[in-house]
């Protein structure tokens, strides 16, 4: 599912209660195809936090850095503006942030 | 503009990159309309800001609560969910989280 163009993602429904985690530092604004896809636009606070996956999950990152550790990994990837991580279904991720705003992009299914 | 039904805002594009201000404590992503009409939907980290307007805003208040004063004012108001103020064009304000997230919704012109 790629429906952005020009940094936008177009032709959609925008949910206006964020989704808060973690006291705040991870929040993200819920985003809805009229297909029935999801997305969730966000940005994470310095810290290390794990979250879970029920669906298949892709993350594109659109500004700042992050490090990444999959469940089945032993050591941590950094990514930053541009790159992609996938994260299986019914799995978990540590995602950390070691200084300033780490925005993303997540799309499920 | 009230384009909102059920807490969504609906047929829209969004901007993947988010507005960052005051060191990530003020963060926001923007919301464009067909007919060009432009929302922000944001979120307030604890702590007392000041924002100048060059269109009129209108800031609806989805969660949270917020102190705002006025250009014009001597004092602060509180809001809290569901409520809505106005600041006029040209014109600053200074909004003030004491505990938790606000959520807002900024509707321009």
């Amino acid at each position: 599912m790629s429906v952005q163009e020009h940094g936008r993602i177009n032709n959609v429904s925008v949910v206006c209660k964020a989704n808060v985690y973690f006291d705040g530092k991870v929040i993200s604004h819920t985003v809805l195809h009229p297909n029935g896809d999801k997305q969730t636009l966000g940005l994470i606070q310095p810290g290390e936090f794990r979250f879970g996956t029920e669906l298949p999950e892709r993350m594109d990152i659109i500004a700042g850095a992050c490090r990444v550790r999959l469940a089945d990994a032993d050591g941590w990837t950094t990514y930053g503006p541009g790159a992609v991580f996938h994260v299986p279904a019914h799995s978990h991720f540590d995602i950390a942030v070691d200084e300033g705003l780490c925005e993303y992009l997540c799309s499920f299914g």
